[in-house]
């Protein structure tokens, strides 16, 4: 089973890329997708559509987990991350048969059984559980191998959430 | 030219149609784009961009107007009509040649001249400058004829946001 990682944003999309065959977890790739802040928002848009389409036609995953939002105080930034998010549901629902979302409280349990563990806590269970030389850079590349982590780990939560 | 007038939504999304020849402006069709919400998101949004693209295909518009998103208090629901924003300004940019957005106060000035004109007042001057018999329903059909009436307007207004 392949499963690819989504950690949403207008900017910077993480995903992240997870083969699990009898019980053993691969990485195949993680990386992100940039958008330039001087280029209008459909546009960008579109980018985020592009950049996924071509992800999900090279490694034909069978499963999505995407990060669920929660607003900060920057309302503005929100709204853009949120757009963002929509569009990238629209592109896996069209092409992956299966999407499931997770809080970042339930990807935090899912990796440390804490659901409470900062980010360079979950950055070292990233790289030791999937046996990594170093921590995937960038940090949103990171978050999403997290979120595709915790999704193959998923029978240990009771959370899991099919969209 | 022809304007498509859009108020995002995710369980409803208004929009409206305007055709303006030689300074007169007339009705093509206005209506919603409603989503089920036991549905789940990504289905919902697939709604959103089917519904967009068989309007979009029917009337050929050569301009979109969208009405910017202010949050209210109610962030959950913010975050899904983002969502669903994203979606149809996906699928206008892909369909549209040109796409414009307004803010609230941007549609309330251009109708009423007033940044702070009520609900009601809005309703009635789009039943009055589209020679209406009736206020156009649902409210939010109502709302996207105002963004595509402001934007037909938009010579008058100094704020037009080419996105």
């Amino acid at each position: 089973m392949v499963v690819l990682g989504i950690d949403p944003g207008l900017a910077t999309l993480g995903y992240g890329v997870l083969k699990k065959e009898r019980g053993t977890i691969t990485v195949l790739d993680y990386g992100v997708i940039l958008t330039p802040k001087e280029e209008r928002l459909p546009q960008r848009l579109l980018r985020i559509e592009r950049g996924l389409t071509e992800i999900i036609e090279k490694f034909h995953p069978d499963e999505v987990a995407m990060e669920e939002l929660f607003f900060t105080n920057n309302k503005t930034t929100g709204i853009a991350v949120a757009e963002a998010r929509g569009v990238a549901l629209l592109t896996c629902v069209k092409n992956v048969p299966k999407l499931f979302e997770y809080t970042p409280m339930q990807i935090k349990q899912g990796l440390t059984g804490y659901g409470r563990a900062d980010k360079q806590q979950m950055q070292q269970m990233v790289k030791l559980l999937l046996k990594l030389k170093s921590v995937p850079k960038p940090d949103d590349a990171a978050d999403a191998l997290a979120v595709a982590l915790c999704h193959t780990n998923a029978s240990r939560l009771s959370g899991a959430f099919m969209m």
